[in-house]
């Protein structure tokens, strides 16, 4: 399965994964996942955001059912594991427990979660907080790229309808327990020497906006003091950024910016740059922003909330069962952003497995996790479906 | 001729141009020069840089001629003026001098310099230094736009021959004098109440890339501690440019960044940004340029010189006898760069007139100049031709 989607959307220049949401290479890790599930005998069905679920059983009739997955899409350039480790290890956990002849007393699906980072729209964990109402359907269908395409036109050239976009009860009411595995984001188990963590709670974490307006004029010939130069004001929001983040002991990132004209001699007309902010403490998180907004402010700014998601704790009980289960295996929270995470918030009984990161770094080519742990992680999926499903 | 050239290459979104060398729109214009041409009986040719110079009468039989001209691209969201105005007001100054049956002494012609901002390629006068050995034909052909296409193929999609591209002595040699005519890219004009002033003079300037290497990884689970940020180090070179700046008295701007992979929720692993300086003194620009480097060398990164110009005067007396035959025009010096400095440095008698700009700005899509200042833009072209030319 793995060599199958591994060149998918891989960039040749950097290594580095392009898998962004309704684009051509979405499609085919649509077509890979359809095939996998077709292969099992499971049946697809996609729900109102174009998230895939692939039953094995009727949720319908014997629901609700136990749930695997997580996603296939990718940020700008990022790895090979963030994401379809998940969705791959699902399967091969389903594949193990037939092959010792296992028969869950009620159903079981896999599931793809669309557009969960957000890299194309702007807003992290599409798929699961449109199904959730976490994101209206009139926000969703309003989200641009930055070609200007809106997420309800994506939606059509992909072939869906985007008047069908929206909360999707009945696709949420068909879960009873969502398990998600997903390669480590930092160095906790590493420090520890174990290979699989159980998932304990996400911290609380959002996206802003900043627009920074300023006014073209020409870079040889326009006197400094008759500047009005947003590279300077975007200068200055960064490095504010970074000190008050460090104050307050969170992180904070300013990772992507938009230069209007971004030419080599025109003074810039406009600045738009993204502030991306977490921490274990919600206020610490907060005093942060407001500290940027204020800075943004004081240089004839604005600053747009794009996402927010309040810290998230998973099924503390399922938690300490299921660590239990696979010999005390440590329990870790973290500061990534999950689908797990929204259907929790949702209400959604909810946990989440942690593969070993030998580096810890992620979004990047070079994020990594070893054969062998990827195996483990299979296993500890196998072991924890069987528990849940028995 | 005004109307016909206004929506070539707008953007409806900014009302801004884009007019990129090599694109398009580039052809369109170039056919629009070469129909007013031939409306007007001209005998158009391109030079080994893809200039294009439409001759009256024979500059190999009776030369070296008179020649007027600016060129047809703009920046990135430029505005009308810079560039067309004074390659329109040249077709216009000769149907001025024809309409009153004037019969030039010898040839002239009105030239069209091909990517004089650079915009697309990153060497700005790319035509003039081209042709005038300044920039080697190999380096030129190399020269990479945002989307890794070469000059070279550049050349060869717009159907010419890129191995034909090199130092154009017979073109160059056909000038006798050249006069271009431009929009004042300041105030200079505005504060002393005239329409048209003659050039004195072009202040040294350059550009500079700079490459910020860092780490990509996730901006959510990475320690502050534990990153290697360029966006950081991009933000303190930024402000450290303009600090530099204002300590020389020159004027320094960065209006272009790449960052890789662009990504909100990803810190990145490459910045690479621009650096714009120019002033009156050759030794204050090249101080900036050094603290520059120095900052940039601090945060692990890289500085390129992607052109440099030194200070360029316009031919003195040539610029006294035209300020005399304007009224006693003003004689300004000018921070902006074009191609007419790069003849003045290849040797070529040349000279400058500017049209007055009520606000100043340029790069911009509120570059302006009043109808009557660019009516007396041409008047003043056709004086200088007719002495010029008798």
């Amino acid at each position: 399965m793995w060599a199958d989607i591994e060149p998918i959307g891989r960039h040749r220049g950097t290594g580095g994964y392009r898998r962004f949401a309704w684009t051509g290479e979405d499609a085919t890790l649509r077509e890979w996942f359809s095939g996998e599930a077709a292969d099992r005998g499971l049946d697809v069905i996609e729900d109102r955001a174009g998230n895939q679920w692939a039953w094995w059983g009727d949720p319908d009739a014997d629901g609700p059912g136990v749930v695997l997955g997580s996603h296939l899409d990718s940020v700008p350039d990022g790895g090979a594991f963030d994401g379809p480790l998940g969705v791959v290890s699902a399967f091969a956990a389903l594949d193990e427990l037939r092959a010792k002849g296992f028969t869950p007393a009620r159903p079981v699906a896999i599931a793809n979660f669309g557009d969960e980072e957000g890299a194309r729209f702007g807003v992290a964990c599409a798929g699961s907080r449109i199904i959730t109402g976490a994101m209206t359907a009139d926000r969703a269908r309003a989200l641009t790229d930055a070609s200007g395409i809106s997420m309800a036109e994506a939606f059509s050239r992909a072939g869906r309808d985007p008047a069908r976009v929206g909360a999707d009860p009945e696709a949420v009411g068909r879960i009873g327990t969502f398990v998600e595995l997903h390669v480590e984001q930092g160095r906790g188990l590493v420090d520890i020497g174990r290979a699989v963590a159980v998932g304990s709670s996400i911290w609380p974490h959002g996206r802003w906006r900043f627009d920074l307006p300023g006014e073209a004029n020409h870079a040889g010939t326009t006197r400094l003091e008759d500047r009005a130069d947003p590279m300077l004001a975007f200068a200055a929001v960064v490095l504010g950024a970074r000190a008050a983040a460090v104050r307050h002991g969170v992180v904070a990132t300013c990772g992507k910016v938009n230069v209007e004209p971004n030419g080599v001699n025109a003074i810039p007309s406009h600045v738009t740059g993204w502030l991306d902010a977490r921490g274990a403490d919600t206020e610490q998180v907060r005093a942060v922003v407001a500290e940027v907004a204020d800075l943004v402010g004081e240089h004839g700014g604005t600053v747009a909330e794009e996402s927010w998601t309040g810290s998230t704790a998973f099924a503390p009980a399922l938690a300490d069962r299921l660590a239990a289960l696979l010999d005390d295996a440590p329990v870790l929270a973290t500061g990534a952003g999950h689908d797990a995470g929204i259907l929790a918030a949702a209400g959604v009984p909810t946990a989440m497995l942690f593969v070993r990161n030998p580096t810890g770094i992620s979004h990047s080519p070079a994020e990594h996790a070893e054969e062998a742990d990827c195996e483990a992680g299979v296993a500890a999926l196998a072991q924890v479906l069987e528990e849940l499903a028995r």
